[in-house]
């Protein structure tokens, strides 16, 4: 039903998550609400976790992408699936120790890592720093020498390919803000640097390359691209590194009409690209690893809001306000970012009207939705944003001084609370 | 200096703010941070209140529009300045009141006004409650009867101006999710539906026309449109509503080349506009009032960052990566918002070099300013990113869990804290 199998309508008409209704969730904590399926997301884990035993002989590890939806109950469930986490921040390690994730399956990513997120990703003893510049390699080099440790590392390499027009534009991908150039020689460079330092360990590669992306062929050429350069490293150098990080950015359905390509099938074609480049050029295997985040989180959480005043003016549109906005979901004024919107409590009829969906912030773009299909809906009814699972509750602000909302999960028809609504005595707690 | 008066570079060549060093402060505060300075608010919150004394013999009062920024500290200048406060929110009212704000001089705005903020603004006793929509008003009406409370209120209108355009095309206006219509006759109805509503006065108009406006025409034009609405009512009700809010939007300087218009210009025209059409259709001179938020707060403050890595990509472009991005300053990626950027350790230096400033957010758009100019800069050098006392702390998230930047004031060289930095423990707090 709908984006997810999470999500269904029950007897008396009412959308339900993880089997509760959303009607009884909103009276019972409030809205605006994100509301999250853990069954579903424990699904997602080991439909990644599953593909990489299918195809690769399970010789790799599923990373979540902690900067989709990040808070002390999701690294729990990820740890407790055996996965590692990928995070790109002291913020997000804290999170993450906090909630006694194993550091030596943390993943510290990111284009520009402070020296004292460098310092605690060391002290906390993370399973490899992805580094991203040279600046960063000396910076680590000088820390871990001071720290007497050795830090294991990968290089982010930039593949040169642009995942987002499905053309190769080499230009297109050089220019990112993100790890060293393949064709200038640079990322070459970088990893002979790696060598002739001390105390940091290089052991693999990372590439990452857009995020939504629907289409394989991409991916397949990414990990291509990344094989061919470890045999040409140990062609130069004679070493021959072990890991590959192929990072993620598989696309999830935001609406009814999207396709995404079933996982499986995604890393069956990796996996054949993968290993059929290895054997042409020579080089063992690599351990690989995966980093889903939108993939395992997006579509198994959803926003309920209250419908508040709805202003049809004629000849132009309907606008139906919400008691959220831009403050809880950012994605549509930043991205134009698309959803599918239901009426919660009358789920079972069919959407007939098309309306906007604006949030109650006071600025014009704050909009969640423009010219989507709704049910006829008037004030007090209640709406479910579906597929907001990620990048909503991790984008969001206090603008407007709007509290965010908490996060319930759900799981088999018990809700529990995650991340508790902040309260106006917190908006005000770091006020002198 | 720069864009505001308040900024200078002293005799060693630093970037100074109200008198602080801006090194000294990043060494004091760490970075990244938002500094501001009191002395240029308070000039501008004279300005506007001068500015109606000068020209409307007083008779008005400038309101501060906290969305732009609003913390205790900043509540406490606005009331020992003598104006009024605008909220959008619960939250913003919270803060208000927490800062011991007088509640009469508290006006409450806000398209979707949920039924609790409705409830706090009327238990708080606030000045007056700007009304959007139908089903508000209802709600005010039964809630004020259950309070045994009168509520004060204004209409807000959609005077069927688009100043953004400069051009006066009702359509583009009347799209839009605040306020009641004038041209469909949707305003008269509900000052008729005020007049018949039990715990309801109202007792004026307000309208809102755009944000960031340099011309004065169309503030003078939604002025004159507002006045002839005045003199209908009167003319279909016999009542004549005596104040009359004209909202915000004064432009201010963002980049060098922006010549905004002095403020004493926009009242003049402004209170032109008002006496004549006032003359002309036979209605006494309202009490005005004016909502400037930006135009006290944008240009006092900036934001200073550490540079990390700097990415130099031949004949594409050079990525300096600072400390912060998108999750203390969203306004490039939403609204591709312009600024000037200055190295504030070179502040003497010519700005010779054009670059793109990333943030460290792992996120292809996360960019403070693209093709900037900037002196010749290397990793360790301090940036101030100007004119971004508005719109950066209040739109501020947690997006990648980096806490949010303190807020420092600056005063004629001492520096204080008025807002905290967010700690790793503060970000783990709501998690269960």
């Amino acid at each position: 039903m709908y984006v997810s199998e999470s999500i269904n309508i029950n007897n008396i008409g009412h959308l339900t998550i993880g089997g509760c209704d959303t009607v009884e969730l909103a009276a019972k904590y409030g809205t605006p609400l994100y509301v999250i399926d853990e069954t579903g997301i424990r699904k997602n884990c080991r439909k990644f976790v599953n593909s990489i035993k299918e195809h690769y002989d399970g010789n790799g590890r599923v990373l979540y992408a902690s900067k989709a939806f990040c808070c002390k109950e999701m690294c729990r469930i990820v740890e407790s699936e055996d996965m590692g986490l990928d995070v790109v921040s002291g913020g997000e390690l804290y999170t993450a120790l906090s909630a006694g994730f194993p550091a030596d399956r943390i993943y510290f990513h990111g284009n520009n890592k402070t020296p004292s997120e460098l310092k605690e990703a060391i002290t906390a003893g993370v399973g490899r720093i992805v580094v991203d510049n040279k600046e960063e390699l000396d910076y680590i080099c000088s820390l871990a020498g001071t720290m007497n440790r050795t830090a294991y590392v990968y290089l982010r390499i930039k593949p040169g390919i642009d995942a987002h027009t499905h053309k190769f534009i080499k230009t297109g991908q050089i220019d990112s803000k993100f790890g060293f150039a393949l064709e200038t020689g640079e990322a070459m460079e970088a990893v002979k640097l790696c060598f002739s330092t001390a105390n940091v360990e290089l052991v693999g590669l990372h590439c990452h390359i857009g995020s939504q992306i629907f289409d394989i062929t991409p991916f397949a050429h990414a990990a291509e691209v990344m094989i061919k350069f470890l045999a040409d490293i140990k062609k130069e150098t004679g070493v021959e590194l072990r890991e590959l990080d192929l990072g993620g950015g598989f696309g999830i359905k935001y609406k009814l009409a999207d396709r995404p390509e079933d996982f499986s099938a995604y890393m069956k074609k990796v996996a054949d690209s993968v290993k059929s480049t290895a054997r042409e050029y020579g080089i063992e295997l690599p351990y690989i690893l995966i980093e889903p985040g939108r993939g395992i989180v997006g579509a198994e959480g959803l926003t309920l809001y209250r419908v508040g005043s709805i202003k049809n003016i004629p000849d132009v549109r309907t606008y139906v306000s919400v008691d959220g906005g831009m403050g809880d979901n950012p994605r549509y004024i930043l991205y134009q970012a698309e959803y599918e919107v239901v009426c919660a409590n009358k789920a079972d009829l069919t959407r007939t009207r098309t309306v906007t969906v604006a949030g109650k912030c006071c600025e014009s773009g704050d909009l969640i939705q423009e010219n989507t299909l709704l049910q006829e809906v008037e004030p007090g009814d209640l709406l479910a944003v579906l597929s907001t699972g990620a990048y909503c509750y991790s984008m969001a602000s206090n603008y407007n001084r709007i509290p965010r909302p908490p996060v319930i999960m759900v799981k088999d028809g018990e809700p529990r609370i995650i991340v508790n609504r902040e309260s106006y005595e917190r908006l005000v707690e770091d006020d002198v």
